[in-house]
């Protein structure tokens, strides 16, 4: 049963133009948002636009069961594309399995704005959480992808500023290294359905604007201290170039001391969670991570 | 808090007497049974001697909430020590957590019974079950440390003789490599507050009784194809020389497409399950297990 649901959703990904195609970036967003407005986003979340810091942001609260306690969301889409709109089912289903609202940053992307523009925004908005009276301890980071990415580097820039670790990070499909050193970049090249190592090196280049990617908040998955992070759950599939971001930094975590879950699902692509409905790996894999989420701030 | 809690118990595990001595074979089985005794068993379970194969083995079923599934359990003791006795902390706290009824076997031990003694007796436990009518996806192995490793071990022979996989594999701390191959049996030799090499050699010769470490059923870590392995949560802790044989499974396991949830807790030792009620972890673990257990059979 789950086994054809893996493989007849690689099938319908793989029926998609595959292989790199550099294409005008407002083009790039719309088929993005577009392919993410398909996923299903659960009903009983009430959306409130709202800011955090300077940027606009979404809050989205649980129409019951709520709970106190805050997951600062921020969305994937390789630091160029996406918006709280597009990671809406995976914040809002986040949402709803724990009872915690979740606040989704609308950062600035590149290549308007490259690096380190979004960290920059994302640690203005935690430090606008803080400041507005909401203890380290009742926030969460969690991001899909580049905002699995900004979960970690957030982290890292409010050590540096001075500031408490959140209760903890979650990270779907995080990408952790815009050196694309991990093995995984070509030995799942085959298998991945979305990406390909140009189109990688390129959206990457977009993002650094020229910059070295050989610095902690570019590269946290070999250059980040880790000593201190907060509990991180890792959630990655099997059919992903992205991989070794997350297995590599789980390695890195545990030597550091770090309560990590590297959690691994085979035959599933990038981001899997967003086939709610379609994969029950899915709905599965989001449980987990709302279980993770509610041991860590109940 | 927590941290406080891992502290305490690190403390209050080195006030007993460290490092290696070889001691009677009863005397050794008595300790264990007494320090295992002193770990909270939950009271709303219901326990029956029965058999299971050709061994004595002890039903636990819950007395509320039941739901169909079975656990078949493997207790820890180096294949020299425990019982389902021993065990019965970890095996209880499953079976209120999941409403699944768990069966812990009574396998034979050395040095009376050396290697692969105590497989045959799983893998025959098993067949038993099979025989009785229960589908294998109705069935979850688990273990605690060289039941752990049973857990696995048992899969692989079931794999040998023709029967199918069960429906997943739940270790905690398991040990899986009789070579003690892994950098943590050094770099976590001063941490562990359980175990020596020494001793780790020592109870592993008298499971071998001269066999060659260097085949699956002794090393899986390093050893054994798990193409086609059932998924597997594996818990470990920071303060263990098993450490290893854990994170080296679970690559192996990644790169064979096995679905493999990896959760490393810093600062806990070997089994740090058992300390239910001394250390939040040990409850916040079992209630992943237990989410674990439910997402498979469920």
């Amino acid at each position: 049963m789950s086994k054809q649901q893996r493989e007849s959703l690689d099938a319908m990904l793989r029926s998609a133009p595959q292989g790199f195609r550099p294409q005008p970036m407002e083009e790039m967003r719309s088929s993005f948002a577009a392919m993410m407005a398909t996923m299903a986003v659960p009903t009983d979340v009430k959306k409130t636009p709202t800011t955090l810091g300077d940027r606009d942001a979404v809050l989205v609260e649980p129409e019951q069961n709520a709970r106190p306690g805050t997951i600062l969301y921020f969305h994937g889409g390789s630091f160029l594309l996406g918006s709280p709109e597009t990671a809406m089912g995976l914040t809002a289903n986040l949402v709803t399995r724990t009872g915690y609202r979740a606040i989704s940053l609308d950062y600035r992307l590149a290549p308007e704005h490259p690096f380190p523009a979004a960290i920059e925004d994302a640690l203005s908005a935690y430090r606008a959480l803080l400041e507005s009276g909401i203890e380290a301890s009742s926030i969460v980071f969690a991001g899909d992808s580049a905002g699995g990415g900004l979960s970690v580097t957030t982290c890292l820039a409010a050590r540096s500023a001075g500031l408490p670790m959140p209760a903890a990070v979650l990270t779907f499909s995080a990408g952790l290294d815009h050196t694309r050193s991990g093995a995984s970049v070509e030995t799942k090249a085959d298998v991945d359905p979305f990406f390909t190592k140009e189109g990688l090196m390129y959206n990457g280049s977009l993002y650094m604007a020229g910059q070295d990617p050989h610095q902690e908040l570019l590269s946290p998955v070999t250059l980040a201290d880790l000593t201190g992070f907060p509990p991180v759950l890792m959630q990655v599939g099997g059919n992903e170039m992205m991989l070794d971001d997350s297995t590599r930094f789980a390695e890195r975590a545990r030597d550091a001391g770090v309560d990590v879950i590297l959690d691994f699902t085979a035959g599933v692509p990038h981001v899997f969670q967003s086939f709610v409905g379609v994969l029950d790996e899915s709905d599965q894999a989001l449980d987990r991570a709302a279980l993770f989420l509610k041991q860590r701030l109940g």
